[in-house]
């Protein structure tokens, strides 16, 4: 499919359309298109005519459509339009959209968006605006179907043919008593399948599946996956239901929260920012302390070196070796730690295992380290001009290196995870230099033995 | 929610039951649990009583349960069990459970399997197993609803109630006209708010979009992520509708497909197995290939060292700051490529930026280059007993390898990406070694201005 050749194609129509006034035309053709991408649209569009542009958007399509945009495209619309014209965006956003949007805009904005929304709506806004950023009650929504534990299937069907048009999801549906707990959930197909006398508390699965509002978004994420849920009821301390979390918004936290492992593992302090939106001043912020620290502790492997002086000193060509030493023991550690950081984020590997995990990297270490020993002292045999002795010890310094690389690689996050350290934070950044250390004084210590005796 | 805790108590008792023999209370008790569940418990049993308990599952539970479980516990179940079971359990299972199961059976247990499948069914599976692994074809399943131009609402109602109970979703429905060709696509939500005269061609939404049996998963799933879907259909080179994909495949394949990137940063060969699963001989083998590459190419930093040899003879502590210095580089770099990496995966870098990127960066290396440098002066010239020529040498080859690593660390990724290399393949694992090579020269260049001759 090639979608993106020919939405190119369409955009680039539509900017001529508005270049030759043809309005008529452009807006039937965008009105026509999915909300997502007129959404992208905009942001092709010079800023002076995007208020003019979404005035020709329906009332539906508008509100679909501002709530794909990208947030500065949202903050420069609402900067121009209308207090009218707020008024009916917002009302026509679903809540969990409402928020999303307030929770990007500045301060002066938000304060023009709740001063035109109804009572009702900002009452609730202000109250998802108190939910932790990362809560599921940040996630959820409120438009949810929900019946009564003695409702037929003829009026559960009423009831939806009557207000479904303005919830999220009508095909998980939520049954709670009569003090709003929630005792079972239907799915619109049982209800389909069912007879209409038949009572909603007799197909109902009584064993529900839910969350709290504070619980965090990678607990929610983890039971849609493995349950295949297409929705989740959100309930507070007495277990009343308060909203749905439906799996479209799971997809972005998946994303998100791999985002944050990838860039803590990479020494960045992880940030929401679009890379191309996000100033040089805040990326730039966001990576200096960690390669500061990073340098500071470097600190470390300088020490040992000049601790070495003398080694090095009567035979310098070990410093040449340096680098390949170190960089194999970083490579095999980062390996180790990445395939144990993933798998714990993805819940195959718990603590309970860590000695199992030892003793598989150690084996592992054994294999990679001898045959990465063994090919390079073959390599430096044959087309290096350092000793025989000089070449012994950088091998064995490899074999060692790797095994213990290998070790510490699961050992470190496994030991954040038990400090309840984050184990990306806690062994991407800080496994290079840990084991450099260990490398340097392994490869000097060979060094004494094999070159300075012989 | 304590969901870990009290199902780890759940099994704890049925471990109990087990043992004192009490079967009816144990099948009760696992028959009212979530298949996935009962699943994760089978792990936990002894493999030669898992086939007696697999036999207390009603026939519905023990097909559903089955596609939730490990390969490892599926491959040992068919093994033990008779002919007609297996026939019973693959006629349960929803065609892409099925598909996905095979693909991962040794070809005796596939032999087995097919042979006691339905000449029908066979030749389904046959064709899926087919499409390559990533394809929108290996994900999708053919049990979707579909219907006539022409039908109305209350034939489609009818059909969906007659045939809805063996479908993976009632949710998404299809349109197509007499020669199979996807026409439309309408949601199970508006047939319910529509009259039951009302043309099903009517209601539809007749831009559907859709992909073909061999676009790849990663496509697939950027257009679940872009437009909220909960279904794609899946049609042939003619259009004709040949199945559907469901959101909850989508989820393993955005974190199938994370991981992968993840891993391939990391310098590992990517796999799909988990973790504990996987013998030490394959995990050394995913490993040990990009190991030996990176040795190898190691041998240009040691070459550049070697050729510098004098300078460092003339001033052996000059070795002590290799390691921060590659380090330093190393990192700045690998921030710089992964949030690149990591951008152009989710969509938010095209090609198109390259010019605007790499001025970025280079003006965030300035920023951050000039930070460090500054620092480790400070530092050295405090705490080191370098001379201070030694300590400038130090702090501006970091400056410089700063910004270098920096534009390195966003071209290397882009260049991959324009020459169709994957970026993460490319830039994770290279980055260290290229930027290495890069911060030596830098560092024996300055050295050969101010320590040689100073």
């Amino acid at each position: 499919m090639n979608d993106e050749i020919e939405k190119e194609q369409e955009f680039e129509e539509w900017l001529n359309l508005l270049d030759e006034n043809k309005f008529s035309v452009l807006k039937q053709e965008m009105n026509e298109e999915y909300p997502a991408n007129i959404a992208e649209f905009f942001e092709e569009v010079p800023k002076k005519k995007r208020l003019f542009l979404f005035r020709l958007l329906t009332k539906d399509n508008a509100a679909e459509t501002f709530s794909f945009m990208a947030s500065d495209v949202q903050e420069d619309i609402v900067n121009s339009i209308t207090d009218n014209e707020v008024r009916s965006i917002v009302d026509e956003l679903s809540m969990d959209d409402a928020v999303d949007f307030l929770g990007e805009m500045p301060a002066n904005l938000i304060s023009k968006i709740l001063k035109n929304t109804s009572d009702d709506k900002r009452k609730i806004i202000n109250q998802f605006l108190n939910y932790p950023e990362d809560s599921a009650g940040s996630l959820m929504t409120i438009e949810f179907v929900q019946f009564h534990e003695n409702s037929t299937v003829a009026k559960a069907m009423e009831q939806i043919r009557k207000t479904g048009v303005d919830k999220e999801t009508i095909y998980s549906c939520y049954v709670v008593d009569k003090s709003r707990v929630l005792v079972g959930m239907v799915s619109l197909r049982t209800i389909i399948l069912s007879g209409d006398d038949t009572l909603v508390s007799d197909i109902m699965e009584d064993d529900v599946i839910y969350v709290q509002t504070l619980d965090d978004q990678e607990e929610v994420a983890a039971l849609f996956k493995k349950y295949n849920l297409i929705a989740l009821p959100v309930v507070d301390n007495e277990k009343r239901l308060v909203g749905i979390i439906t799996v479209d918004d799971i997809v972005d936290v998946i994303e998100e929260e791999t985002t944050e492992d990838i860039e803590k593992m990479s020494a960045l302090v992880p940030s929401d920012d679009e890379y191309l939106k996000t100033g040089v001043g805040k990326l730039a912020k966001n990576r200096i302390i960690w390669l500061l620290v990073l340098m500071i502790s470097g600190t470390f492997s300088s020490a040992i070196i000049s601790g070495y002086q003398s080694v090095l000193e009567s035979s310098v060509i070990l410093a040449s070796f340096i680098p390949i030493l170190m960089d194999t023991g970083g490579n095999a550690g980062s390996q180790a730690s990445t395939l144990i950081i993933r798998g714990m984020a993805v819940g195959e590997i718990g603590l309970k295992d860590i000695f199992l995990v030892i003793w598989k990297e150690i084996r592992v270490g054994v294999i990679c380290g001898i045959t990465l020993a063994a090919v390079n002292f073959l390599r430096l045999m044959i087309f290096s001009h350092a000793t025989t002795f000089v070449n012994l010890t950088v091998s064995l310094s490899i074999c060692v290196t790797v095994i213990l690389s290998k070790a510490i690689g699961c050992v470190l996050p496994m030991g954040a995870k038990k400090l309840k350290i984050d184990p990306a934070i806690m062994a991407g950044p800080l496994i290079t230099t840990i084991v450099d250390s260990v490398s340097l004084i392994v490869f000097f210590n060979f060094a004494k033995v094999f070159v300075l005796r012989n």
